[in-house]
């Protein structure tokens, strides 16, 4: 049988310390639930990582050892340090999978990789919730029907500011009139990106089954299948090359080459 | 008539300083010669910025007053200041046009915009390049035939480690034996960025005159239109929104919610 | 100054003869109405055609005159001739623009050109729809804000069968809970594709200001540049090619090549 | 142990009956040497099919039965009768997946999918090919290298009028001087396609062992998850439509409603 995936669940784990109504949702924090959720799964370990460890608990070692890294922070997101932010991108570029979860949008990370803004719009109304799913062939969506609903939820709403991903998976219809994409698939040198936008401090999202559900395929479908890192050499020609001089006449045919 | 695009034309102008065989083909800077083909065309206007100028030329009143930017790079990428860099991009996310030159994929600004490590492999051996049309109705090949070729090059070739691009313009042919996307277009935020791949700093390259047309096109093409500042706003809802209390339990519904 | 953009706008032309109801909303039919909007501005003229024309007017002069073709089919997609729309699909894929309007979704001309069923989900209830901005920097949305609003809509929900576009303009938001991509991109051949949902018979649609400012964007961005016939020739080849006896063994040096 | 992969090889199967030179590359037919390659793998299983065959060898219940069709067709694309052209269309937009080989850029089932004419440029000379790998974390490169090469090849180059394609795979290098998106991958309804260049019917390209193994991994990267069939339902709103007479005042505010 095929290895396990491994994945690295990375959790900010301030304001479930500091916040009675999100210690009430997630006692041990939210990186536990997403993780037991994930290892239910016969081919899935996981283990967590959390802002106030050392390094942040990505140590190179740990990161040489995550097939998928899945990543939640908040209100933190200028201390993480920038180090650990080019280490983790360094590893998706040779590979590794990345699932950016809600307020994640604005992690460093996820900026970084993004290359924009990745800013949208927001409310917290306890609104309702449809995913619309667009891609019901896709790897991501097995077992997910037309749509699914979350009753109580944050708002995001368009225009989120992101490249234009290779798939869109879901669109969200908002109770109060927005509208948003809430799955994007992207690939970023080797490594499978996945943007999921459900998820909240104090409503019981990562508790939801088909939330959950989300989460397991998208850890397949993102999970590294190579580990490549790719360099800048000077390489010699396959082919001969004609010894020539340079011909700046030539070349500057339809200018004029300075003397 | 319409305003003139306004361009600025940026040259790190290092080796045309230090290098007798740069100094040869470009007395004045790469970016002169470039900035004068430009200003050459009824519609463009250009200034010039360079590296060793104070904020490298690029305060934020000539980005406020620049349509596109040109970059070329090469030897001191690593001092362009961060703050630059940033400064750079928020005006590309906001409109402004961008366009990479040659070593230019090796810049800051292109890493940053693109989130990738933007390697490739290279030789300079003075071959032959072929750059093929992929797009011949897009606007940047206007002018432009099936292919055109340069004499003598340093040779780029794949794999380039770029995000998809949202369109290949040109696919180069070395001599050499490699392959190379030379013109590749992408909009991130709500700006157009353009990487070109031709260029070099003893191969009269920017004299040529096909270079010189992409050049122009890509000017038109990448002009900026708008000058739009994403932020996060916390907005209200349009629809009303039935007040209702958090259920826990219904969202919790397939996992088993905390007490 | 610049030749007028050419638009042909074609209607189907036969719920507004037969249907009070759709007469009394268009009573000189919808292209009228659509004619006179665009017509309305400096840069475009226009003419009509309609399905119960000779060669439903679509002749190949007429089309050779064509800049943009916009599209309005309902009840009657069936009727149109194989051969017309094999002779549009020649036109777009040489650079004519595209513009297909709301049930044109159907029409023989989309699903050829997508490859697809086009398929989606309906609903008549007049109720409301808002059409998020997703690239207030685009062409087409110049001058539209974050977003607009219909009072009275025929219904479109995902899953749309449509290829991935190039970009997505407009995602509307329903009032009865869906979601669409009503605004999307395409580029087929060297033509422009602008696939636009809003419309219909009975509600008046295409006498908003908002819909017929998205129009005239879209004409202008689709309008054709260039007519290139793309065709398949034998070429000699540029570079010399080393005359050698084919080598069925070096060939087929990991399987066994026949004798 | 999942169940294999059901593959059914396509093949024209023409030159190989009336052609001497064919015959002897392929004495049973270039599908047979396609499906004893793939049927080496564990989990693969295959079938043929070809065009003399009653319904092509495509009947309802080989598709059905069918996860992957693999397409040669070269001198009677015009001879597949557009019904069993249209069933296997459907076939794929419900999830089946395709891999188009070489010359079947021009047959009927491609250029449906597409949409687009899909010519090229052409030439045979016999001369070497060589196709960078511009995707080495990809599935359908498992196993290659930077490159491969063909030492005897017909040439393909661009433009190649095809879709932007999701992601291109293969760029190959000519000896002649030409450049070819040879590896292409699409999704179209809920089926992947990939185009693959590599193909001829003297040259012994199907027994090349790099080839093989590309074919194998293209197999599995396309291979049928879903059956879903995309209709057009009429469906009734999720969430309550406020009643409301058509205000056509209002949807015209802008412009003027007829009486």
């Amino acid at each position: 049988m095929a290895d396990k995936i491994r994945v690295t669940v990375w959790n900010e784990f301030r304001h479930e310390k500091n916040n009675d109504a999100v210690k009430k949702v997630y006692p041990d924090g939210m990186h536990v639930v997403i993780a037991k959720a994930l290892a239910a799964q016969p081919d899935i370990e996981t283990r967590t990582a959390t802002l106030d460890e050392p390094e942040h608990g990505l140590t190179e070692e740990v990161l040489a050892a995550t097939d998928v890294l899945t990543w939640w922070g908040h209100t933190a997101h200028g201390e993480v340090e920038d180090e650990i932010v080019t280490r983790v991108q360094t590893r998706v570029l040779e590979g590794m999978g990345l699932i950016v979860l809600h307020s994640g949008h604005f992690s460093k990370i996820f900026r970084k990789l993004m290359g924009t803004n990745c800013s949208l719009k927001w409310r917290e109304a306890a609104e309702k919730e449809r995913l619309w799913n667009l891609e019901p062939g896709h790897p991501i969506t097995e077992g997910i029907g037309e749509y699914f609903e979350l009753p109580n939820v944050e708002m995001y709403g368009e225009r989120f500011d992101i490249p234009t991903p290779d798939k869109v998976i879901f669109v969200s219809w908002f109770e109060g009139g927005e509208v948003f994409r809430s799955g994007c698939c992207f690939e970023r040198g080797h490594g499978h990106i996945f943007y999921f936008r459900p998820g909240h401090e104090t409503f019981p999202i990562y508790y939801n089954e088909d939330v959950q559900r989300v989460l397991v395929n998208a850890v397949r479908w993102a999970r590294a299948r190579v580990a490549l890192t790719d360099a800048c050499p000077n390489v010699k020609s396959i082919e001969p090359i004609e010894p020539k001089e340079v011909d700046f006449g030539k070349a500057g045919k339809a200018g004029t080459a300075p003397q």
